[in-house]
């Protein structure tokens, strides 16, 4: 039986990888096999384009240039990652995905939704998460919680504060626009308790979990 | 008044550096003002992506994530060379540009046509070459040609025989559907002839050239 894929999405210091490792936990309590892997990468050549998108100069690549490398970066992840681990019925964990195209290089950037839309048909077509966690929160924690990991932040942590707020809205508005794939949870609350909603969310939508 | 946009396309070998470099020369004396560029690259974003493409292992990229990677430095090349050259009445003449993405991983690799197609027009639309000169030649031939360049030759180089066979064969294919825009020429002609069969073709499709 196929596996369940699910991502998780948000701005910067969200904490969607941390969530990420605890729900893959939860999931592996019950038995499940499950895959944590992360956007842009999760893949050889995924990592390699990641490295290009978050290191430099803020304004290094334009949005539509921007689109094409995360879209080229997801179609190997899909296939050397994400769709053999879900044909051998693992479940899948993602520290972001396609949403993230759109929110950061659309709504963010101002690519225009259609065009992210026609780079996503083309790229990625029907195969996309069967759950969607956004983890909302204020720009001003989020990008404080992002500098408290040091390094000075990577490239887009360093773009400006309206850059963050347009992504803020983008998420909030690409979960309006698919209730049936996507739950929003208020990342401001204790790390425990956004684990145990997210938990929650999981079970309610993909039903019981595991043997 | 803007400029025109020459592409010289062909496999490995078929020597479009050194007639690019002719050309330009060419017309540059006839008062023109020329840029000479290339692809994967012509642009500090662009080249960066042409390191991903040109390096390691031959098998590291899937045709469909290679296709977004040219098309991800071809916008970037358009929009921070090619175009505002154009716009500033320059002429521009390129060492390939969209047909090889067509040749090498439609033709070469397989990806299928219409899949190359869809990307062009969301990428590139009607930003296209006023003409494109496809030089010709067996495929050994520009293979040893290659080779005596020395340094191991680079990823696509180091292809087999059957690819190159199926990319000169596509190239040739290429220029039997768009007529109006490109040229075939004879590659195994000595140098000054190729240079003198490129400089009429462009004074024959282009017109009277310069001041």
């Amino acid at each position: 039986m196929r596996g369940r894929f699910i991502t998780l999405e948000g701005g910067e210091g969200a904490g969607k990888s941390t969530q990420a490792a605890l729900l893959a936990d939860d999931l592996r309590g019950t038995g499940l096999d499950v895959v944590v892997t992360r956007e842009p990468g999760g893949a050889p050549g995924a990592e390699d384009i990641r490295a290009l998108l978050v290191n430099g100069e803020v304004g290094r690549w334009r949005p539509l240039t921007e689109a094409l490398l995360h879209y080229a970066a997801r179609r190997e992840h899909l296939d050397a990652t994400i769709l053999p681990a879900l044909a051998a019925g693992r479940w899948v964990v993602c520290d972001r995905f396609a949403d993230s195209t759109l929110a950061y290089q659309g709504y963010g950037h101002g690519l225009d939704r259609e065009t992210v839309a026609r780079l996503h048909r083309l790229v990625v077509g029907d195969l996309g998460p069967d759950l969607t966690i956004i983890l909302d929160l204020p720009v001003d924690e989020g990008l404080a919680r992002a500098a408290g990991r040091g390094a000075g932040g990577d490239r887009y942590e360093r773009m400006d504060r309206q850059f963050h707020e347009r992504l803020r809205q983008g998420f909030l508005d690409i979960a309006r626009r698919n209730l049936d794939r996507c739950a929003v949870v208020d990342a401001t609350a204790p790390l425990d308790q956004v684990q145990h909603e997210i938990r929650r969310i999981v079970q309610a939508r993909l039903g019981p979990v595991g043997s």
